[in-house]
């Protein structure tokens, strides 16, 4: 099981990003994985493969509606139980608190 | 007014690193800057000088504890009004809704 | 065809990490794909599928030895001819002749 | 000592970029600090401020001319002596010969 946080940028194709964000975000959704959305990224975690699958279907949509598109993808790969968006907020918040 | 999500990895420190995310955190809150944690990385807001600031004494903290320390920021720079951490995230589901 | 670039980093696993970047660009090789080692990733050329297979072999080469890694990928997807680890760079140069 | 990775990403100014990353090469060079060029960004050696100095320079530079812009930076930071632009990839390279 891996989180990985990806960003697509459509390049050359308006300043507003949003609804490029939205339609990714319902292909994660109709994935199933579990995930959240920021305001810098998408945050989703499963299997490398199905992650891979999830983030090239955002990114071949976007890349779909404009000539160049920008994605970048960042994984924590770990041996840990699931549940890992959650767990990882709250280890460093009762870390902080014991301090 | 940026955004800015970073991350501080420190190297060769062993497999947890909340301890450190943590001590980043704490100097985040200490800014008085509006900033979020998520579980790949910290979203800040402000002027560049001031997060930049920031960033560079939690890199600093990490660092003064590690031999080695990877540190990545992505900027999101645009002419908007303050409080983008929420409204990034909303103007998508706005979207979403709307579709 | 997408240029990719990535870096793995064990966490963990030691400070110096030349010897895993050592052992992924063994596999980058042998996939006989156009690619770049730099200070800071290796870039590497082709199709979608063709370079995410080399950066998860890469990726899991590393995660066999150390019980956490981190990967950062960066992706531009762009309509252009082949060659483009070179061919921007010389774009750039070019452009900088002509100011 | 670090070593600092960046690329800037004008959002909602055209397909092509070679003409911005041709400005920020221009400011990299006149700084004098040790820098390459990739296809997929700038890589530059310096002292914490100096490099986020230049940087900073760079992205407002684009920023100048675009509504949104997007930067990436990536810092490895550790003891070393200075040239590891191509002290690394030296290293690496050592290590595959030896294996």
């Amino acid at each position: 099981m891996i989180l990985a946080e990806f960003s697509i940028t459509p390049i050359g194709a308006g300043e507003s990003l949003s609804e490029y964000v939205a339609e990714c975000l319902r292909i994660v959704r109709e994935s199933g994985l579990p995930h959240e959305l920021t305001a810098m990224g998408t945050i989703v975690e499963g299997e490398w493969d199905e992650v891979m699958a999830v983030i090239k279907a955002c990114h071949m949509a976007v890349r779909a509606k404009c000539r160049r598109v920008s994605t970048l993808i960042k994984i924590d790969d770990r041996e840990a139980p699931p549940g890992r968006i959650r767990a990882k907020v709250e280890s460093v918040l009762k870390k902080l608190e014991q301090a």
